[in-house]
């Protein structure tokens, strides 16, 4: 149980108004140091060729307990979105502090890539490796190489795990379907489990080659045509799909969900009320959260 | 807020011991008629030539409330129940005096008709017609006029829903798919939506009778041959999806709702945590109480 | 059900880009306005000699069914905030279009005004009377009456239903108290129930104006003191009191609560898990705006 | 994800009835003691010269992993209640199995004793130790060494749990509060934390001996009264208090959970909906399972 007075930030404002030496405003700075935090930083990419920025989120205690390694969540951003999202209006930093304080989730680091922007202004958005821009390429050869030795991330499969939403719900279960060594757990919300091609003589915009890749690298398929090695690697996931009954995405949830149920690879599925929104995915995190942390470890 | 000394079955226990003279009886059975209660009948079906048992739930103040009519409920059981499952396993009367507590529910009446018992003891199974148990028939050309006869029901589709539980689940679909100008919602549990047929030259059983009647009566085949007249229609009742993902009729109850999206026939669907069991059916109830509520008089 | 296009603002902004001529604009307009909506209003106060801000939620079809009247929630924010609080951080539109699409909420008008913004810069904040700031004069003989008739609100007890949070809830229950005829529900969240009096020979800035004042209206002495009059009064408004297990005003919810349990008014109590935050506040409104919904009309 | 062939009952009867021979009832036998069940033992206890029984809750694979050691959680019935309550109105073992097959609980022992019966028929109620009647001596002398051996329970505090409704609730969590030391975490439902002493000069009969001891070790006393070194000790354990706002006891519950706020003694408090009902437990073990599941091994 933790009590606020009002509000942190205001009794952190106030400490800093009277704060007037540095002795005092290097004590406040511990201080806040310890609690729970989301901070931006950037790294560049040989791959991409270009500076990528990426949100992390540290759990209380982080800058104090140095000797403490902890796991992993990758949680991805959709279509049109940034890195900032989940931070922002996902307030993901508020759902985890009260889910800590009530013993639902162990403390975990939470990384947040960016894989996109208005890609209505040609920005690349997309998970998976396109011609010219190989996301999926810098993601395991710089970005989570990178991030796990910055941070004291465990690293291993039994402490990593994988969420996000549409177009990052598709890259999440991609990821781990293909990945299957390396996570342990995968939470979709709202996926884009797969996608009808694109007209291959179509205009060649970022939109075209988001969706191409989302054909190409089809969840849906991926199961489908799954050999029983594949089954064998895919039952050592624990896979979650979140989907809204007013998603318009939902046939393709639920395709994935009747390959699994073909393929007999364990899940859980919820379909709760909604549709592609910013209140379906952040309720979706009271969810995933101790759903990563109960898999977290075993 | 209603308190409770101990339990108000005990309170009454323990007034029943000390009601000495029949004035103090009758005042203390006066009583107990003004709380919400179950209770059992008997008519005789010449359809079926045979004694139909049903239990029916009376609000509050039933009695007392002699000018009132209240909207109803018809909420069927599964295969191998009886019109007893959803008194006793269902907790029904528990759940409506809680969510009338709290202003989730109106005052309604809930029927709960009888058409099972032991199908592996050869007891007639099932909410349709079938070769010598014509059962719809009894339902719509006896039952459902008796009871809202008995009861003080108002008997307008605006003031009639229909719910049930797997067997009773594809019964309440089909009744109020074909029957669209007298119910004005419908809250599906676990639902037999559809079941292969049988094979034509199997043991002619009871149990080979319902599946061969759940075949006719698919409520998915029923709303993919639906014409624009049978859509517009069904887009008069409030229909309710509600299965469990571990549901081993999960793919029926998906193919109908793929149906009703591909038709434009607007829904609830829910896929909560959960098999076919009664802690699904049980916990159902707090979503089909208060949807059915909600939608009377309307 | 209802289908989004990746998102509905995404959508717009898309048909806002091809609206090549104005009559295509008009219809976008059009549309646009068919949607549920926040807009910000302003109006000159004379009691308080000041402009005041305010922010209106409207119903889908609101401009359209000009016929049409609608209840009215009033929706308070708490210390240090302002009436854009609930329609930003509280996310008010984007939670009652997900309850209206469900079912679980009617249309309604909902009305948030300002009666805050950063104390620590002595901006007035409170919705009580206070030496030199007659806030709650201004509420009941200035703004209530103008935002009904700027709006068709139908403006009985019956359809008037009074919300908020912290400082807003104190005030909700407060204004709920002393004009039982005027609101039909209250909902308070983490409210400021009751504080204890500042040193009357304290700075009199403008925090100490707010808790005298807070401490003069005290819900919880205002029960303790009831008249059977007015007991009976309040048992003419549905109660909700909703306080996390973490909150710093958790003595003071509680006390309200027992001296309404003392006094026999009948009310709804949730104690949740969380603290005095926004997660908390966001999350009641789910619960919230069912439970006026339920009342209105009543 | 768990397939039910329309129930697991229904399966194991057609089995059973197939099962012609005896190396066929063998193989059954086995298949059926793998799932997880309840069973009703006996044990004699010196210190009450009575016989005792109990039902213990055993998970799926029991009989099959004979090197595994269990957590455990004695799960206590109320006034008037028996060992049988949990495992019939409460539905343990199919709130269990759900809750497993989501993960949201580990594998546990469940140990329901027998304090009660019919009080009303002058039979022993109580967790504690009356005058004829030493029901806490024989609890922690005889029962709980005795199930420990019997079965394969870890035994030590971190894998210790207690839970109980209404006069159980009350003995959980004296228990727990005067054995810190061996329970790690303690979940009280309507719990009966206080109560009043009865005249010492009325009848002793049994209700005057359990609420003379209810009152003897007030849990709320008991924090009132703890000093530093029984308040450190309280903090070792996990605490939770879930009382409805309509139950009778309330007021206790709420004495209780503001004597640990001023103690500083941290713990999760949830009001819900609801009275002093089954409704309510039955609910309850749904947070109370898992609740208990995170604590283990910590």
């Amino acid at each position: 149980m933790k009590r606020f007075l009002f509000s942190i930030a205001l009794a952190c404002l106030s400490l800093a108004a009277v704060a007037q030496n540095s002795s005092q405003q290097e004590q406040l700075r511990q201080m806040m140091r310890n609690q729970s935090r989301t901070e931006v930083k950037t790294m560049h990419s040989k791959i991409l060729n270009a500076e990528r920025q990426y949100t992390v989120f540290l759990p209380a205690g982080y800058e104090m307990n140095t000797d403490q390694t902890y796991p992993v969540l990758y949680l991805l951003h959709g279509m049109n979105g940034t890195h900032e999202d989940w931070a922002g209006r996902g307030h993901l930093k508020d759902v985890m502090d009260q889910l800590k304080a009530s013993g639902e989730v162990c403390d975990m680091i939470v990384i947040m890539p960016n894989a996109g922007g208005n890609i209505y202004e040609e920005v690349w958005n997309g998970y998976f490796d396109m011609d010219g821009w190989a996301y999926e390429r810098f993601f395991y050869e710089e970005f989570l190489p990178t991030v796990e030795k910055e941070y004291r991330i465990k690293g291993d499969k039994a402490n990593r795990a994988i969420a996000g939403l549409s177009m990052g719900g598709g890259g999440s279960t991609s990821y781990a379907q293909r990945h299957a060594d390396m996570f342990c757990a995968c939470y979709a919300m709202s996926a884009l489990m797969h996608y009808p091609a694109p007209n291959p003589s179509g205009e060649k915009n970022k939109m075209w080659h988001m969706l191409t890749a989302a054909n190409k690298y089809s969840c849906v398929e991926y199961v489908k045509n799954a050999d029983e090695k594949t089954k064998e690697a895919l039952k050592t996931v624990a896979w979650y799909v979140d989907c809204g009954d007013d998603d318009f995405l939902f046939e393709y949830n639920i395709d994935l969900v009747l390959a699994m149920r073909k393929a007999g690879i364990p899940h859980q599925l919820r379909v709760r009320d909604g549709a592609h929104t910013w209140e379906y995915w952040h309720s979706a995190l009271y969810d995933a959260l101790p759903f990563v942390s109960r898999t977290f470890g075993k």
